[in-house]
């Protein structure tokens, strides 16, 4: 029997709501499919957990993390309560960098059934490879001068490392699918970094022959996730520019509450980490309404970058068959409430 | 009989190809109504001028441009023949800060008979106020180490007077408008310059107390323009972020083909520039199928900037009635031609 050890952070909002939600279907999935078990803890790690605490999480807390196979979070931040800066650097963006999860993966495809807010959208399937570690996420700057003269300055830092792994990345992952990269640059408007970001994709690319590349600048390629997404395949990015393209995929696919995604360790130092593309969207918390899919979704994503791809496949068949049959949440235009959906998912896997 | 020079640079691509048909356009519109005279000239700026000059604009360009009422400026880029970073900041990105040209207005609304992009879109109505000065769009940063070590480094620069200056054009637009603002952000991620950006904003917001305020993160931001585009009213972004979301404004809108854009010097010091949003799109030059209702529509913010409200209307009812009666180009679904187009509008503005 083998055992996942997976640290459960259901965050805020209805991070907490749809936590639950995704905890009983691995654990329905793996009772059908046999051979593995889920060892579940729950970290209460929140903007609740600061206004108690001074803090997003104990000394400790990244410590205790490390400990698991991988961390499973469902959406952090509530700028009623605490800032969005310091709740974000102090538990996201924190286990991102710290762990070293420098890749994030988020795939947007035309799910079977689901209203697309594309009129006549063509069936399209794409993966978006953010670097997920540095660029405009830093927190290197700073503010000078007063009143109205004050001016902050805020630096982006990008490496030649981390952009080339990234690209690499993009690259494989092409080869396996429809063998397009795309890169997102803004190299007319962002005079240091964009260059850099887009010579190091010549040269990466000059070593796939095989993979057709192309860059567009982001607005021009935000614009084009809505008029020709059929045309794309793999979309690589910077940490803010993956970020802003992983949300209008979201949105193509229909509502941003059904997208997931994958936070990378690569150097198998520390655990990866699975979360929805969506926020903690607190004003519809308490009315049984918020999308379980996106938080089912990346459940399927921890399962496949966990050794478990036959398993993942197959919740990901039953999510669009119960999609497509309309068991679909209100941001869906459905009449289903999050348990209902979750049950006929959990219905459809078996046994 | 009141005279505007406007000075044209069509530029690159289909820049070249839509300038004349809203040329033809002005004079028409200025015949029909009288008292109103365009005295054009033309400049050659582009990538083609680079290539034998060795710059994008002669010495004394600047100097010759500020003689000018307006710029009318085409489309610039064309990375096969000059990196873009280099005929941006040569031209377009040289004009709109040395003429301190600082807000950018972007307008995205439904226009009758054009199929949008999005299933069943609510009329929808948004004008993105976009800070057009500094930001992300600094030529402040650089490059060190070598080989795989190689890190380039951005500054993005915000000041708080021109922050507070765009804030207070949207709040000011807002009025006479739906009166909502919704400022894009990204405090969440971006450590420095965003949680800058909302102080302004929460400070700008306290003033107007008649006028309802929002915050939303770029890249929900970004997946809103796609779901809910009738909720927004007046959106206030910084330079990359206003730049994203009028691309998206444009894609919902049917295509990047029809947006407008007015580059806004406010101290009277130099001209302003109008442009249309679309880039020069070297993959369709020579077919005539380029759609000039952007560089249309742009003429009719230049009317308008230039005291010439009621011209700008009249132009603009014409516009939608064109596009209505199913006059449009390929990028639009359409059959027709650009000279077709612009010729029914010409028609149209009577006499
Ligand atoms: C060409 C480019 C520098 C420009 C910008 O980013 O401002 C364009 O995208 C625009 O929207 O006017
Ligand atoms: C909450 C925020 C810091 C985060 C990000 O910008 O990465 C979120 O938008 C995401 O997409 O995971």
């Amino acid at each position: 029997m083998k055992t996942l050890k997976i640290a459960s952070i259901p965050g805020d909002g209805v991070g907490r709501e749809i936590m639950p939600e995704a905890i009983r279907v691995l654990e329905k999935v793996a009772d059908v499919h046999g051979g593995l078990k889920f060892d579940f803890e729950e970290f209460p790690y929140s903007c609740d957990y600061y206004l108690k605490h001074g803090a997003m999480m104990p000394e400790d807390g990244m410590d205790r993390l490390s400990q698991f196979d991988s961390v499973f979070l469902g959406a952090v931040g509530d700028a009623s309560k605490v800032p969005d800066h310091i709740s974000l650097w102090g538990l996201l963006l924190k286990i991102r960098q710290e762990f070293q999860q420098e890749i994030n993966i988020r795939p947007a495809k035309l799910l079977q059934g689901i209203n697309s807010k594309l009129a006549n959208p063509q069936d399209f399937d794409i993966v978006v490879v953010r670097e997920n570690s540095e660029g405009e996420y830093s927190s290197i700057g700073g503010r000078i001068f007063h009143d109205d003269n004050e001016i902050a300055i805020q630096n982006n830092v990008f490496s030649k490392r981390a952009t080339k792994q990234a690209m690499n990345i993009a690259f494989d992952l092409a080869s396996k699918r429809k063998g397009l990269v795309t890169s997102a640059t803004k190299s007319n408007g962002i005079f240091h970094a964009m260059p850099f970001w887009d010579e190091i994709f010549e040269e990466i690319s000059a070593k796939h022959p095989n993979i057709k590349s192309e860059s567009k600048h982001i607005d021009a390629l935000a614009a084009y996730f809505i008029t020709h997404p059929h045309e794309l395949d793999v979309v690589v990015g910077s940490n803010l520019f993956g970020d802003i393209l992983s949300d209008v995929g979201a949105a193509i696919m229909g509502s941003i509450g059904v997208a997931p995604s994958a936070n990378l360790n690569l150097n198998g130092k520390y655990p990866s980490m699975f979360e929805p593309v969506h926020g903690s969207a607190p004003d519809i918390v308490g009315k049984g309404i918020a999308n379980p899919i996106g938080q089912i979704w990346t459940a399927k994503m921890l399962l496949e970058f966990n050794g478990e791809a036959n398993i993942a496949e197959h919740l990901l068949k039953v999510i669009e068959e119960v999609t497509a049959d309309g068991y679909q949440t209100a941001d869906l235009g459905g009449k289903y409430k999050m348990t209902e959906v979750t049950d006929e998912i959990i219905k459809r896997l078996g046994k």
